[in-house]
């Protein structure tokens, strides 16, 4: 298979769009901190928070080596990005985990979607921002303390859960008709992003892991 | 010169009132970061506040060494630091990189302090979590561009700048009367740490900074 020939300001904005999902992933997480019962946990979801911010300053560095100034490439997608944020503000620590929970792993299907479209260089750089598997062990852990100390909890996270996917898919929408051609771009690349298949495998790998959590899709 | 003797359990106090200044100094520089009139200035703070709970997280390490859970290490000055936060809320883009700035400075100022009063293993670890100047040349560098745009705002964040030394050294009372000890050994070695050479050089450094940034004492 030969390196797709996605051109350089495509790859720009693709980046500028990740990059600023974690930038504000970042910002969000750390507020939400403030909601967790102790300081050990309140520091364990600061920690997942800057993990984020150190992928943004990767991604900000290669596209400014791409000659694109990063917050040109990220403009397009604040609204859609901070739309889902702000109709998402969890209202307690069991929510904060799981939307942490669910929106890391949103990201990075999306990102293992996004890179089959990139040459090697810029593939390797957005496979390395996937979030490491402790920081979603952690947030599963704590959902499922959540439900043991009060199983009706449970039901509660899973709408919840619903909630986000749904606020996700669209804004995700959003992110498509604001988007300058990146996107346009990779899907009528074929067979190698194909949107359906995109949201079947993002629904189904959620369903696994609400259930790897104790929820209900 | 022998090393100082600080029992293990002063130093873990020790560590967590730095620790738990790391970590709400993450928590509010990541939510000031919502304020920056562009995403790159937002990010920067954003990176700034990272760099804290990195910090955080090898003091963490340190203390959970000596036996101590670093929640266990931060409770007593949780009250304090929160109180010094809550009342120096930044209205604005200028008032949030002072903030940064004055409060990077003089957290570095005490952490040269107390370094002195530990061994050198510990010694060298708080030494390490000193700010990187960087980001406080970012932040004089923000003050610098808030005064040229309109030069009456240098009265205002003077006047901030102020509050928040009058604020931190409030608080720095109340740290100290929530001691259960450790900075009451520190002060009992004597020629080690000074109180009042303390305020007088914390002082001292402030105002040079001040001017450094364009800011009157």
């Amino acid at each position: 298979m030969s390196a797709p020939t996605t051109p350089g300001a495509a790859v720009a904005d693709l980046l500028g769009l990740v990059a600023l999902g974690e930038l504000l992933a970042f910002e969000r997480m750390a507020g939400d901190a403030r909601l967790a019962p102790d300081l050990r946990r309140r520091a364990a979801l600061g920690e997942m928070a800057a993990a984020e911010i150190a992928n943004y300053r990767r991604l900000a560095d290669r596209i400014t080596a791409l000659g694109v100034a990063p917050q040109e490439a990220m403009a397009p997608y604040v609204a859609a990005l901070q739309a889902y944020h702000d109709s998402t503000e969890p209202r307690d620590w069991a929510e904060a985990v799981t939307k942490a929970y669910v929106g890391d792993a949103i990201t990075d299907d999306f990102i293992r979607q996004i890179a089959a479209a990139l040459d090697e260089a810029d593939r390797q750089l957005v496979l390395d921002v996937l979030h490491e598997s402790r920081y979603a062990e952690f947030a599963a852990a704590e959902i499922r303390i959540a439900i043991d100390a009060d199983p009706r909890v449970a039901h509660r996270l899973s709408m919840w859960a619903r909630r986000l996917v749904g606020e996700a898919l669209s804004q995700a929408s959003r992110v498509a008709t604001a988007d300058r051609g990146a996107l346009t771009t990779l899907i009528a690349q074929g067979e190698r992003v194909n949107v359906e298949a995109l949201f079947r495998q993002l629904t189904a790998a959620h369903t696994e892991r609400m259930t790897a959590a104790g929820l209900n899709n």
